[in-house]
């Protein structure tokens, strides 16, 4: 049984954690850190935890206490948790980061995409980005692990096995997302407001959302080449979920039989992947993975154009966070990939 | 091991019990029946369950197939499958009736609130009306149980404790009750078509509820004496849960601390039961129970008038059907009360 | 054409103050003010209102600017109108307040419900209580209009009319509430932002909310003694409306049809009541009045107990606020009561 | 004042004719068709719409009645009404038709589209497709109308000013489109089921949606070559609205600049188009068209890409439907083209 500390625990991502480590039998939270909830329970932050975790009070970010921990999951806004990260990995703990702070490896895209001069640019390198689908080998061992993006995820998924093939083209693939409010965090602001969010369609970073550097990179990587990523976000009235709809052309004549094969194939080792094209319903719904960590993925072919679209649905703060987060430990430290994270979905929600 | 089936599993209440049942240790579903899906997966019904129950597929309804479980689950809408339950229990087998069909002890309740004659009076008796919190005791060895509806459960639970002593009134009690779209149950109808539904408020039953008559049976064997319940259910656009507003009048002074202490004692027992005026926010939300056998419970007292209020938020699903129906099981069969249902809460959601 | 002026201008009142006003034949907006958009055009605050009002900018409050107008509508938070109310009283000028400001008659009462010394006791008298159905004589003529709270608004019409008989009990009125995230403004908090608020059903102010002393007071001069009133509102996930069901005993035996004479009689010169109980669905639904300045009304006997319901459902932004107070400032002015008004509810949304 | 027909008059579209004529001086209704309501006041159906056209009854379909009236708006389902069109097209009436049945230009598309042989490949040419913002001119003095779907009008009017230049390429154009539940109809299936739908994030017509054949249609004509559409819809849980994010490749370097005087110069005369690039969030939103005739419209350039996106937000039962039918008529008759649609939207909802 290792031992784990939370950083930003009161948020939306730390809840998740708290719920999620609840059915993990070889990890066990002892340390959860929120500067507005020092000293209160963990109900007081997350009322439906109540009757659980009855012995943990929140604390105030120390070095010192974090480090009683054996692994540290930072759950803190992007930016935040910078320095104390690289303090903690001279303390040699593991670090699971769900922050953007070290997920891309080239450091002027922290310039491009956070405005920032990225202050540890050596560390970019050490840190493995976590997608278990993608590069679960890489993660094996780790103790530096960076969690991708819900977007990222959403929009790698769904179109990853095509950039193992020659079949589509890699000048543009418009990653058009859709997402629930829960997306943006904790904190209320105008945008998040009841009566603005519900019934509300909009799009958001309409001039390509950071996500897209992720994506970019991991599609670049598969293809050995350079692909070119737009992705927009759109805010929809959903609470949990995050539904990626990922185009591009095909360069020749392909069948959606074709695309099934290459899916599932690429697939078949992943235990959270569910590949639902067969079903009654042949396209993904966010509805069928609230709570858990499955992605589900379809994909279809229009039948009068060469326009190829992969869709993967998935909940953003489970397999687009704590989820997944708990996925790549398991991996890194040589777990079942899926000890604790066989979670049904919740369905109707 | 014990082996379930279940009866109406493709609806939301058998979805409910598929799901929570993953979490039994003792209890596996061997048999689900339903006539729309016979010779289908359970995903083809529940597609969030993809991936679960991979070797069972739906049956249509047969006594001999239900008969090599040892429990059986009846899950099917009200008076559907009364004959069948009548037959099931000539040979022996424990049922968990989730319908009205065996809940009121009094035959001529059947006329007056579901407009039939009742054909088993004589099974009234047997079945024991199985409400944990309120007679845990009487569950114990029992095979013939028959579990409250949700509106009943979150109306007794608010207010019950409150009916074994004398502070309050019992001319009339006036449970005034909130309801998600997924009580009606599956089959879409116009109430519950979306456009229609969504941000809809609206009273139904405003005669009074069927329910009422559980919840006045249940407060008038509390207070040993007739207590008149007027039970008004209020659909609205949450998905899961159940509020029960439940109004009294106090025949004396009486402070929110006195009712505290009622409270407390009265559930000091119940695992499931979260009294959660100790709070920031005192009063008990559906948000904070949803997917979770877990009743929370608050009370307030008017600060101008006489006016004494129970709340109790449930999942109409979990608490209101499956949940419950499990937890009374666990007890009927001498288990832990809560086994299998120590699931946190999902939220957001 | 009569000039008017809107305080609190960029809020959800004054944006329907602003939509409504459109439809008026002879009141013009020729003022907005709004401290957080001073110099901004109203659609910087109200970007569905982009086109209209184009040579409208917002101003900071100043008592010569407003005094440029006939009639100013007070939009402002309760209490922070309040002086300024005082100021423009003295200059003569009619005034239509949708605070809670003035709605009381005893200064005492502002001490139990809002925690104030009411610093102007002696300018309570001089508004009027602006319920039109309830007192629409009182309204003619008159330049100081208070204009009800939504709850309030709700809860005494789906009850008034069995106050002037003697069918009902007097010694508590539950008037439970239903409401959408909009009746709290527009200023995002916790308790709406979107994750927590969707889906959530919860009651707040369960000890008796501020809007019950303006219930009670009613119903007490329309009984002509004493009647006890307890209303508590409940947090729900749609965004428009306010349902109220008010629950009272009744004294002796009623039918349903007695309730219609006694209903129908009342508001028979109401442009804005419809009585539904005849309609296919018996019970009002908020749904049917968004947008519109009607309040949809029906009743309903228990049929097992002597619990009489009235319920109301309007849409607290319109008939509960800005719709209102056009209505009453109609009345007020000689208008036609319906001038502007007679627009028809949007549904579905 | 013509009189008008409604066929289909009690399903969604139909409502919305009756809602918005209402405020049109020149138009009235005096004859409204469903074969479900025959007999049965317009409140039956439209129970919002209570107190207003007290004096219609709904009738069964019949010629001589319909011919009864100047103008019939037809908004049966596609194909049910295609007959009755072609014979009273035989007798001069003037017809809006708000199916897909006379939309398409070449027969032959209704083959791979619809799946039928189309029975009146004449009458296609002769009927007008009115999307007033494209086509003003040629809907002048016509008398055969039909009314651009819902997503096509959202898709061509926010990407249709680029297609007048040569800034984006026309091998692949992208149109991902976010509806609202209102957009399949009146009758409930599993899909609109609230449970099922509330937070629902899914694709829908993933092979492409037969509206791409209209958006084809449009863009070829004004590029003057063919633009190959691929048109994907999403259900999500807004009730109305439909947002097209439409995604092309810039073949050259082009600033958001010269994409606003690019859509500035193309929509100058278009009083129901509102470029909303220079607001505080400069995207569209659905919310701010609801209930109105307005189409809010916005654009990006990829920062890193040469991707450009138009985004239009419109309400699909008004500008999408029954409110670009009234528009267009106004065109046709010779009237304002804003005669009785100048409504503002409502918001929040």
């Amino acid at each position: 049984m290792k031992t784990v500390a939370i950083l930003g625990a009161s948020g939306y991502v730390g809840g998740e954690l708290l719920r999620l480590l609840l059915f993990h039998k070889e990890l066990e939270v002892v340390k959860v850190f929120s500067k507005n909830y020092v000293g209160k329970p963990v109900h007081e932050a997350h009322p439906h935890l109540r009757g659980f975790y009855k012995n943990l009070k929140f604390e105030d970010l120390s070095l010192d206490s974090i480090l009683k921990a054996d692994i540290v999951f930072n759950a803190l806004p992007h930016l935040v948790g910078m320095h104390l990260t690289a303090q903690l990995h001279e303390h040699g703990v593991t670090i699971v980061d769900l922050s953007a702070d070290f997920r891309l490896k080239k450091a002027e895209l922290y310039k491009t995409w956070y405005g920032i001069e990225h202050p540890y640019p050596d560390l970019l390198e050490k840190f493995v980005y976590s997608l278990p689908e993608i590069n679960r080998e890489s993660i094996k061992g780790k103790k530096l692990l960076s969690i991708p993006g819900c977007n990222s995820t959403a929009a790698i998924l769904a179109i990853a096995p095509l950039f193992t093939t020659d079949i589509v083209k890699n000048e543009l693939v418009i990653a058009d997302v859709k997402v629930g409010s829960s997306e943006s965090g904790r904190t209320p602001y105008e945008g998040s407001h009841h009566p603005e969010r519900e019934g509300s369609l909009r799009p958001y970073s309409p001039e390509g959302h950071r996500h897209q550097a992720e994506v970019e990179m991991i599609l670049s990587e598969l293809r050995k080449t350079t692909v070119n990523v737009s992705l927009v976000p759109h805010a929809t009235s959903a609470v949990r979920g995050s539904l990626a709809s990922v185009h591009v052309l095909a360069n020749k004549d392909v069948s959606e039989k074709d695309l099934w094969i290459i899916y599932a194939r690429f697939y078949r080792e992943s235990p959270f992947i569910r590949i639902v094209y067969s079903s009654k319903i042949k396209v993904p719904d966010t509805k069928n993975v609230v709570g858990s960590n499955f992605a589900d993925i379809s994909f279809s072919k229009d039948k009068t154009t060469n326009r190829v679209t992969g869709f993967a649905a998935i909940d953003n703060l489970v397999k687009g966070a704590a989820g997944q987060a708990i996925q790549a430990l398991n991996i890194a430290l040589g777990l079942r990939e899926d000890e604790g994270l066989l979670i049904p979905p919740l369905k109707p929600s």
